[in-house]
């Protein structure tokens, strides 16, 4: 394996991790609070020190990964970088266990937004930038940052490996031929986004600090709230601001590239797109439906169930009311878009609707070829034959997503918590969605768990960020085997 | 299609159904149970008229039916059974409602064992004989039966598909070159076992109708029992035999074929067994090291642990005490054994260890595909390469799996109950085991759900037990499309 380009790459991501706590260090200096930028000041020279260390050692890389290479560096820069990054965390006293402390930054960049903190207000505001923000750069990944800082007359035949190592979906498609040019342009797509809801936001009175914050955990579909009761408190335009926009970051990006070059057709036509829309709608309806006479006027029932199925199936997990007091059929419903999740391509989790689709047409298929053994059938996706590798792939990848899932709950059970807690604390993490049901409801937090399913969760919230494969790869022998 | 030969099959199924109500006839007789015996003559006369009308339409058949039509004729077989099947329960008056005998007879047919019976203390002894025979009948299935019947001389281009359809396994093997001859062998086994284990009930001194109602739901792998506390309060002799034979009854029947032929390495090698064993012991080893302190001695600990771990992994769903009250982690892998379910080719229910095997396999080759993109893997089970059209249909079967569980969740939480008890209502049903947790615990009954939710239980028991595809064949478009 070559180690040392791997080495490389991680040295330029715990430089870019380092260069983005840079706000987050002035924002603790203005606002006076010492532990927090001393913390961070701290946690920037090991960062450094471990940069240069590793760009010492690796600086003379052949300049080539392959995809098994592609997927363990993946797997480990985001490992290293949650192991550093969670240090301010430390070190300021905000969050004092180092366990507790890695589990918040995990859940932060791999936008899943289940905390340990009962009251993020009592954070230092410092701190409290720097959680929401790794939900911003863990939403679209730092890998994918990097490649587009590549000069632009660099070898590419590595980059197409870690691109769809770290972007999710079945099916990584080049928005153009060259992968660091379509890396850009989706960072570019997603700044612009963000701007537009803080814009939107602070059109409503919020303040700016929360406007921000609330917008990085909107755009990565992470969910840390800067207030304990999420978004409850705040006005109605401003919940229903942030139900549109995290819609807007479960769709897949590439549909805005499109619409930039007015493609129209091909937006309206994508199956996956579609599909998303219509589970939305039929999900708002139903639980609108389900939840007739539990709110006063039916303006706040439509508004609460049209941002909690915003807020689950994109698996962002801000919450505006507790919906672990709703009846049984709703919170089903919820558990059902945990599993589906946002589309692929998007900086949402979840299996992705587009994974979905592939698996009931793969199973119609299977239908079909048991019922006609001897004709051959395939299976097309927005008019196009799709590759059976991809299809063997994405029923591969539900079979870890079960076998994952039970194992998980399996350990996570030994602390004793109800059947529903463990399986939606597993749901919540894996899918990279944040609150579960009963005690890790919308009002509830992660801190009673203890730390070998702290560990566990941790491992999930990075496998379902990662799409299960990079971790996989890192745990397989096959990998470690030399030939 | 062949709807004649359907016609033909369904009407000699009808008939050994009409012929084996006459023992359940017998015992009401001479128990003085008038409203049974009544209810049962009547049944019996309708279903003879039924069968009487369906062979006079569809005996000029031609002798053959492919795929689909095999599919189509399980199918519809099953449901035509039990929707006649249930007549005396209602006509008996021991079950008025047709809603509540229907999802009896079919969790009797299915070997789930899901009751809406609080007491069968207080049935008729002919109808308690009646719904512990369909679990003997619908173990190893009524059309095998029929098979096993067929005249030496007759066509066989079919029965391998009937065969195919009702039998439970990825693939369904052949023991000897003739369909009809491997059927009778397997009948020949399980009448075999089932006696043997009547016997060592009898030893026990176990009154007589008890040991062969007993000894039908675990040779079944059913799990109505003739006392409301199951087999709680029977002697620990008699709940070690029911621990060993509900084991063997979870066994590939093809295991004691290769016994009988002294092909004991064929046996001792074979990869699902073994993985089969594996999981029974580590399953009853965690339980038992997490109810320490949970019951006064050691044995009764080994006993309960070894009892419900059978019970749960074969699907029969007998108790011998209330699992519901168990902590966290016990009740998670019980959850877990539910999943997996029995052998390939044994009378259990669930996903089957087969399947399991396949589902970690596939998964296996998909990670080294993906490190390794231009090598070609193969998957092997028992040294042999596996057919890829297994694979995939083992994968299109976990997506069915999961696709139904969560449609069927969502149904039945329409109800109110806790997602714990939708959720294990459905494993349960689906996997063909009886008792779930909370509010369907080993306790409980399903007499509290709605029709509605009953109906969706009871397709769930049909699928579970048929393996999917014979059901989805009937609600196939495909299947009815005239070309």
């Amino acid at each position: 394996m070559n180690y040392k380009m791997m080495g490389r790459f991680l040295s330029q991501t715990l430089f870019v991790e380092t260069l983005f706590m840079i706000p987050a260090l002035l924002i603790s200096v203005f606002s006076g609070e010492i532990a927090a930028w001393q913390g961070f000041l701290l946690a920037m020279v090991i960062m450094l020190a471990v940069t240069g260390i590793l760009h010492l050692i690796c600086k003379s890389a052949p300049n080539a990964l392959n995809a098994k290479e592609g997927l363990v560096c993946v797997g480990i820069s985001w490992i290293v970088m949650s192991l550093l990054g969670c240090l301010p965390f430390v070190f300021s006293g905000a969050i004092p266990n180092y366990i507790d402390a890695l589990f918040e930054i995990v859940s932060g960049f791999t936008t899943t937004g289940s905390s340990v903190v009962a009251r993020p207000e009592d954070l230092p505001k410092g701190i409290l930038y720097w959680r929401s923000f790794s939900h911003w750069l863990g939403g679209m990944g730092v890998l994918v940052f990097l490649l587009a800082l590549q000069p632009a007359d660099s070898n590419s035949g590595f980059t197409m490996h870690l691109l769809r190592a770290e972007s999710p979906g079945p099916n990584v498609g080049k928005l153009v031929p060259k992968m660091r040019k379509t890396a850009g342009i989706l960072y570019l797509l997603y700044i612009g986004l963000t701007i537009l809801n803080v814009v939107f936001l602070l059109v409503g009175n919020m303040p700016v600090f929360d406007a921000v914050c609330t917008a990085f955990g909107t755009a990565g579909t992470g969910g840390f709230g800067v207030r304990s009761d999420s978004l409850a408190s705040y006005s109605p335009y401003i919940q229903n601001v942030t139900t549109v926009f995290m819609l807007l970051f479960g769709v897949n990006f590439s549909c805005y590239y499109l619409l930039l070059l007015r493609q129209f057709k091909g937006v309206f036509k994508d199956e996956e797109l579609r599909l998303y829309i219509l589970i939305v709608i039929v999900s708002i309806g139903l639980i609108f439906w389900n939840l007739q006479g539990f709110y006063a006027t039916q303006e706040e029932t439509l508004r609460h169930s049209a941002f909690q199925v915003s807020s689950i199936i994109t698996t962002t997990g801000y919450a505006t009311t507790d919906f672990d007091l709703w009846p049984s059929f709703s919170k089903m419903i919820l558990v059902g878009l945990m599993l589906i999740g946002a589309c692929a391509g998007s900086t949402g989790g979840g299996i992705k609707v587009a994974r979905v689709l592939l698996l009931f047409k793969s199973l119609r298929r299977n239908i079909r070829q048991v019922l006609r053994p001897k004709s051959v059938h395939v299976i097309r996706s927005n008019g196009q034959v799709v590759d059976e590798t991809i299809v063997r792939n994405t029923n591969a990848y539900l079979a870890a997503y079960v076998i994952i899932i039970f194992v998980s709950v399996l350990f996570v059970s030994l602390d004793g918590f109800s059947p529903t807690t463990n399986l939606t604390a597993v749901f919540a993490c894996f899918n990279n969605i944040g609150p579960g049901l009963e005690a890790v409801g919308p009002t509830c937090n992660f801190a009673g768990f203890s730390p070998l399913s702290k560990i566990i969760l941790i491992l999930d919230m990075l496998a379902g960020r990662l799409e299960i494969f990079p971790i996989l790869a890192l745990l397989s022998r096959s990998t470690w085997r030399h030939r």
